[in-house]
């Protein structure tokens, strides 16, 4: 018996629900039904995002540990790869519209593929990324 | 335009990639071809897993802010959905015999299923969870 090699959702513990839900609705996401003040969850192609209460989250997942102070990045990163380096810029171009935080504007990378990154209103990041030969998921990133 | 709604990646920035690499392969996963000292990269049934030396990450993705401290959790789980409330139970087991972490052992979940949240050798939290009607993606987890 091993551990099942996939990742079904990915959660973001969030300290204020309604701002992050706001801000990801600005970037054209659609929620699935069944969100409640503190939770929101999206299909992104497969896998599945959820916003959830910081203090809930930790209660389930880390009762041992605090959570980042405000202001520390979480140390794991985001990324949406799409088809092209031009659809890098839209992409790009269109969270920075949508209110997204500039970190770093795309630019080539040494790994031979091109992307800049974002970040939400509590500091995740999103890498918005273009690697040649890796299928995205979704045919609305291409 | 807005932002292509999937998620193809996710980045674990990791102080020490050479024992979270020996950690996931005790797991049962298989690592894709390409990897480095610093880079390791998982299928995890169409999104893929990278851990990446978090200090390379963080001149990428967050120059403006530091990461948590060590022993701090990073505010942000990974689940892996299985297809039973026994399937939780076995793949939980079989975490925990391959070095997992114990952080909360399964139990009944107010939304309805059944989970549990390990943690890896530098505090990532992965919870296994069974959703009664969420299919997970990948047979291997069924």
């Amino acid at each position: 018996m091993s551990v099942p090699q996939t990742i079904t959702f990915i959660t973001l513990g969030s300290r204020d629900v309604p701002v992050l839900r706001a801000f990801y609705a600005g970037w054209g996401w659609r929620e699935l039904p069944g969100g409640e003040a503190d939770f929101a969850q999206y299909d992104m192609g497969g896998v599945r995002l959820a916003l959830y209460s910081l203090e809930l989250l930790r209660a389930e997942a880390s009762p041992d540990c605090l959570p980042p102070e405000p202001g520390r990045w979480s140390g794991i990163t985001l990324a949406v790869n799409v088809g092209s380096r031009e659809a890098v810029d839209a992409a790009y171009d269109a969270a920075v519209q949508a209110s997204a935080r500039i970190i770093a504007r795309p630019v080539d990378r040494e790994w031979g593929g091109y992307s800049g990154y974002l970040a939400d209103p509590e500091g995740n990041r999103w890498e918005i990324a273009w690697l040649p030969g890796f299928t995205p998921l979704s045919p609305d990133s291409a």
